[in-house]
């Protein structure tokens, strides 16, 4: 069975793809801290592995492009080996691989962010798409949002996100070789930990208030990743993988 | 009682609201079409008076600087008279607000947004904003989704937002004079209107696409107009105005 | 009579204004200090009213479009409540509001600032766009200096212009509310009050210096605003308006 | 005698310079159409002949540093051989030359533009200064209209000035060498030649509109350059280098 | 043993790696046409290899970082598959990339790019850091170039190159099952073979002309890559190994 | 005989010149150090040199453009008088020069630069333009390398380049009277003069590091420019002219 990854084709395979798979998915990581447990690249990691899955189970509509291996993480910049980049630097690179994708013919591209932190940008870069190519139809997707039931059913704590339980499974489902789980340590758990401004940021439902991750946690971790187990997070990950082909499906309908 | 407006202070009276206004309000707008009976400031003049109310229950200890009268609507542009900026300039434009309210000496800003089109470019700035000016306490807030329990409770039918019962309620609350409600059409109510694509873009919980406006809705409205009071309105104006100053009485203490 | 501006129209009524009202004027201001008893926000003020009455004397064939409450005020950033755009942004600003403008057929927009500090960002504005839109045609108005005879008819101080007597005149004209009159302080009124630097700065004729006000006046004001009436003022306005309106007229038929 | 050109000194020269002669002269010229007898090059030409002979009449306290030999000319574009800058990288072109300056210790920089198509540009990079720079003195100085009443006194035509007898008589004294006597042609000198539109192009005291000089001239000329000698020219360039001269000498006691 | 790339490491092992691994290699490739036979990420799977071994050669005084997937790659965009950065896009992203290594404390960073398309805008990076960030010292490496000896041993045919011989060995020495080696096809060979235009741009010695692909070579390849075998592309790996190696052991000493 | 400098024709003759001359060279240059002997306009003043030599060669062919007196020169910056561009600046510049002369017909562009700083500049220039501008060929040469072999005849030290023997004896050989012969000294000429991060700059064949000039040499000068004299100097010269007028020529034929 021939490869979903546009990278692993030649470009012969890539004039077939244009035309067999009309649409293209691009994952998009983080290069920042994941807490004592986790690597710096698990967004990234997360994000590939969906990709994969997902062309997989389009059973060859779909095909893989280069990834974002680096995105918008300022929130993490006071732990060690976090690289942000600014959010008008990300959002000209995504446009600069969809603009590559849009001359050889492609006009259904979704980027799939493992990381939250580049939620923002990828909405403004859809935007600017509308005005700038309106024949393009630019999508992208979240992951772990996307399985918000599933990752409620294991009963998270009061605090809970980054590096957590739902991430930390995750990455025992698909990269469990670059998990430290001897090291996993439990980080902000209850909002009463949290000082007034932190507290403040963690509010839903009012205005928005950003924090950096060493206002909320010491270890840079949210939730207690020591309650992870791979089988929840193979749940997690299915579920996010069928969500997002369902969608690709639909798309390819409308 | 003086002015909480900046704009309508002497540099002298600004120079004392320094010290005493700790808190800074930016009404930001959008200059669109807002159907065949609400005008394209809509979304400005929601803004201003919900800053205007926020500062005033404040009691002094918020001002309100100068308003951003046009945002980021692409979206809108099929839909004559609408203006949008590209999500690059319409950070910009803040960032300067900023950087020129934060060289007086004020170090928590809020941009209160009418337009729901500037979310993903105001979360984009302060996430530029934590890693350029660390010191700098950057807020942002919608309006409407502020008081989605008033919203709800009002019965609105499947398909609704845009220019819709809440947002003209909010209008026959705020600026009654530029409501035309004898021109107030329902637009699209129901999903079995959309097409494929536009459903898929009113999809919750999955990947997001983004639809232009004309894809949705024949008026450019999103849902019945026609059924909305000033009543209704005043409370959906209160509940937003009460969970901002709450949310800034907080950050006052944090 | 329906309304002039719009941005308090609705889409429709926009579409029509296309058509019927081939001009649009933008009103743009500054967001700066203006002495002990002006605003901030004198110039927006000034040049709003303005465009209304402009719009309103031309009977139709011109609208007023969104609004810039904030200019190129660099020189009076030592001055509290001052917010300035670097000239790129503005002129960026102006590009955008045009490009919107002209998306929906628009061709002759004229920016009308009551801010002397916009004005060299405005020259460039039109420089560039002659290049990249060949087929529009812009323009650009100044206020007070449109009425220099009618200023220079009461005999102003050796040294007059900013927050002195015609712009405080102007706001007692458009908004006597606004103006502190028990608070209105001369500022520098002689060449001789100027340090050697200052003088040379407004030095006509030769080459140009532009020095920050508070090199210029202790209290920001350069004149003698304590000898400014309402009636002057309007005499000032009148004539500001009838020239633009002459010039419209004009363009009209050009 | 040494030169007072910095290009033609060393950089151990120049290091005595900074000391020596505080002030850099910058020629700013513009690479566009003079009509049919004077070349391309022209502003730059007079710019800096006027450079040199203000540096030699100041004595050594000024030098003159790297020509800017393109300018913002898009209303020449339709004449072959014009080359113009967007005002964006002429400004930028412009700060990065004085922040060099800067860096090895000057802190009194004056471009001199031979072409009024720079001026408004090189009035926002001062205005932009005044914020990025606040130790810097930045100045920039026209040619021709120093010399408005030498030039009067010649008694132009109604229509006067690009490529016309001023500009001409100027090259005549300075580059004699460059000037097509024989191919000199009278362009537009009356109103009565233009078009309507010209026309307000050409209207003093009121709103600015801009024209590409192909709906000026056709052969490009304003005026008679046939009127021009060089007696008239030296008269008009002695009297630019004294203005200047006499601004710097003021400068540097100020 | 320990990991050397960053992105598998935690952030408690990244802090570590700035005092242990004082170094840091950043592998870039391209995303472009390696024709009928090479995969379009073939630039990036060299870098990244090379890296590596590079990385484990130094026993731990170096770590790899992030990488760039995408390149510079205009001269291919006639190709299906080929995604080009602009140069301004890439360098900004390399700049982003050093700015967030140097902010936790590296000092000394080498970007390895398995595309010589990449090379110009890394000389200009490291120009722009000269001024911007004077104690940094930044490297930039080619490879095929580093073991010209190598290659040349294998006495390429007149015209060779991209995707030829030698590119095509390493990729065999490296990811061989990436390569198809049943459709490898030769490219131009002789010089003969190009025309006027492609043979000038091919000149060595005088002035630069850069030559689209597609003018090139009517497959995208430049040599034979059927001459390729695996012993050869691991003395050309093992080279440019051994050499970035000593260099990065001599800079350690610097 | 009519000039081959284009800023000395008319809009007139730059009309034929599209015509009859296919081709524009565009000399640039750097203001920068050249030791105690050369002036800081060096590079500009030989590839002016070269570029007038070139274009008679040629016999109508060509003409000269407009110069570019400023380069990227950020490894000078520690030496007096020394300015800068940025890449991007020095980048824009190029391209805005070639949007111009695009405009009026001419598709053969060649910068010819006398200073290396700009090498990586003009070929990332080169890359991006295949992509803008595909109808356009766009050239550009180094001097001195194209002269390797005259200059290596010479015999040059172990460590040779700026301000050395090569530059000065061009310099004697085209502008004679800006060398001080009386000053001229010898720089660094022997590796073992360097300390270990020179020596590691200076290496060839392997990555590429650069290092600011005065880590490299005192006086700012690599070699011996005593040695060099004006034959050796007209041998360079006319070396490069005729590599480039022999390019010139094929081009126009391809």
């Amino acid at each position: 069975m021939s490869t979903r990854r546009l990278g692993e084709m030649t470009t012969v395979e890539a004039a077939a793809a244009v035309v067999d798979s009309p649409v293209v998915l691009l994952p998009a990581g983080a290069f920042e801290q994941h807490g004592p447990g986790l690597p710096l690249a698990t967004d990234l990691i997360r994000a590939e592995a969906v990709c994969d899955r997902v062309a997989e189970a389009l059973g060859g509509t779909a095909v893989v492009g280069p990834s974002l291996p680096v995105g918008v993480s300022p929130h993490h910049l006071a732990f060690a080996g976090t690289i942000s980049l600014t959010t008008t630097t990300f959002a000209t690179l995504v446009r600069e691989y969809v603009d590559g994708l849009y001359r050889h013919g492609w006009r259904r591209i979704c980027v799939v962010t493992g990381h939250g932190g580049n939620d923002a940008t990828l909405a403004t870069v859809a935007q600017d798409l509308l005005a700038a190519r309106p024949d393009l139809q630019f999508a992208w997707s979240p992951l772990t949002t996307l399985a918000a039931d599933v990752v409620a059913a294991a009963g998270p704590p009061e605090v809970s996100g980054h590096s957590g339980q739902a991430e930390t499974a995750q990455m025992l489902a698909v990269a469990p070789h670059l998990v430290h789980t001897d090291r996993l340590a439990a980080g902000t758990t209850r909002l009463a930990e949290l000082d007034a401004f932190g507290a403040l940021a963690r509010r839903r439902g009012g205005p928005r208030l950003t924090a950096p991750y060493d206002r909320l946690s010491g270890n840079g971790v949210l939730g207690d990743p020591r309650r992870a187990d791979p089988e929840h997070g193979e749940a997690i990950v299915a579920a996010i993988v069928d969500r997002i082909t369902d969608f690709v499906t639909a798309w390819l309908r409308a």
